[in-house]
């Protein structure tokens, strides 16, 4: 079997017969096949085991017929050997028994190796590599030093971010050493992620867009573009995510990535525009949109493509993870409409 | 006492002494005197006796010396007489027992008087325009259509609207039948509150930041445009506010408003421009800023006077309503500031 490298082409900018796809979570709860496996084991299980973390991550590729895998795992799972007390407690997401507010806390944090703390991550790479036998790339991901940060100073999931905007505003020391910190541990994975195999890495900025531009240039930008400086000479793309952040998206850009991900709120043209045309750009159908009929996802489809102009360096995506709910047939016709709707 | 009309002068982009300010949900629960009331009463009776809501209305003006008074309400209130099951269920939020999701559930909607569904509205602000002696004028408000349909087609509160996007897409012709009703309901419910004496009213977008600009302007825009004509004639200023809207900014001023209302994902200078000029703008500091030293908020007041640029027409609020935890000697902190570094 062939090659199929449109995905890494176009996070090059290079021309490609048609715009590769790819899912947000694709590797998730809207597939049968991964609940028929979440119903035997609890979650952090699943990302623990190399050979289960594999097989989820490959199955949407033959079901879909995207253009790239991404591995599955869960965006906490860096955290681990940092002496954070993580929990994925039943029903309520993840649960950290130990928040990290203040400048002694910061101080306990341990930077590990990543191959101590997370091997199990290298190990699944291997697997998935293997068993793609090169049909398509292997993304590798992270979560941004913020969006951990977010995770670690909550203690979990927030809705208005108030203990780790206290703590940017009444203890910034703490605030930077603890991004520092965070931004290290960023690269050590990720890296950790490229020498298993990955072909290129994605890093998540889920929740910075609770931020306005002025505390995300002084307070997260910095350390995401340590990241993405450190991980430049690697050789693999690097994509940049930040969701719900369309107005911080010149300085996503300018902290760094070989490609931009955006999300759905705004046009693609105009957010290309604003990110500039010497980036790749990702994305960005409204997830929702998968529960419309065919006829309307397609429209959608047209649209994006043709805000994309037929431009080198369009990857399409999602504008956010999959809906565990969405049909998987509809799943199956964007990815098909995509590739229909582009030939070149 | 002089009548403080900054506020007004603001909304119609005429010189002001000090900037004005006040904040969404001023009335709230940061305030000692409003949970000694909430102890005593439930929520909705809180809503429907007048004489409570007007009570709850006027405890911030004096407390923290702001330039304008909103009315106490809850955001729903308008659907009463619309033969909605609605329920404010403990802990949960608004819950609707009869969600409308087809053309037959559109056709059942009425839309009735609103003196007839809400008289105690308007028997609130009597009271309140009463009792202010003209100190400070009143903002009447409502949710905007959009954010009134996505409670009533999920059935509670959201994080993707899935039911209201589905609907969108695949019964179009419902979810247009329903907009216009709603935008008849809104339109009826802000004429009474004026009728009744508010001096300003505001429309409340708040979950339409989960659209995209196509979905926005299809499927919203024409709306909340209908409610704003309908109420080009009555003299006041039109508020319009949509949160987690930066990249609907351009639109939202389209389908109209005396006054666009920003949230603090956006620097306001940006926002003011892609708004337009012949608008006044109101914001934009981020909530949770109050959780910060009173230095830290003075900054940021500075800064966001700096964007306004001395321009006349900026009312100062914040992003989004103040948080429940606020400390109050900040929220005074912050109006102190605007008004101070703002003199001219």
């Amino acid at each position: 079997m062939a090659f199929n490298d449109r995905f890494l082409k176009a996070c090059r900018r290079e021309p490609v017969d048609a715009t590769p796809v790819w899912l947000m979570r694709q590797a998730g709860r809207y597939l049968r096949e991964y609940r028929d496996i979440r119903a035997k084991y609890d979650f952090l299980t699943m990302c623990k085991r190399p050979d289960i973390a594999a097989e989820i991550t490959l199955q949407p590729v033959d079901k879909l017929g995207v253009d790239a895998a991404i591995l599955f795992a869960d965006i906490l799972l860096p955290l681990e050997g940092m002496g954070i007390d993580l929990e994925f407690a039943k029903g309520e997401g993840p649960v950290i028994h130990n928040p990290v507010r203040t400048k002694a806390d910061v101080v306990k944090i341990q930077v590990i190796e990543a191959e101590e703390a997370t091997p199990y991550v290298a190990e699944a790479i291997k697997i998935v590599r293997r068993e793609l036998e090169g049909r398509v790339p292997l993304i590798g991901f992270s979560g941004a030093p913020f969006t951990l940060a977010s995770y670690i100073v909550e203690g979990s999931g927030s809705r208005d971010y108030r203990y780790a905007k206290a703590m940017m505003y009444e203890a910034p020391e703490a605030w930077h050493a603890l991004m520092e910190k965070l931004a290290e541990i960023v690269t050590r994975y990720l890296r950790m992620q490229i020498k298993a195999g990955a072909q290129a890495v994605q890093m998540f900025d889920s929740w910075v867009g609770a931020l306005g531009p002025v505390d995300y240039e002084k307070h997260v930008m910095p350390y995401s573009k340590i990241v993405m400086d450190n991980l430049a000479d690697e050789g693999v793309p690097r994509i940049h995510f930040a969701n719900n952040a369309s107005t911080l998206l010149e300085l996503v850009a300018a902290a760094g990535g070989d490609v931009i991900g955006v999300d759905w709120r705004i046009n693609l043209d105009i957010a290309w525009e604003r990110i500039g045309y010497d980036k790749a750009i990702q994305g960005n159908l409204d997830p929702i949109t998968l529960f419309g009929p065919v006829e309307c996802i397609e429209d959608r489809v047209k649209d994006i493509l043709s805000r994309a102009g037929g431009l080198p360096g369009h990857i399409f995506n999602l504008g956010h993870g999959i809906h565990k709910d969405t049909p998987v047939e509809h799943a199956q016709a964007l990815v098909e409409a995509v590739h229909r709707l582009s030939q070149r």
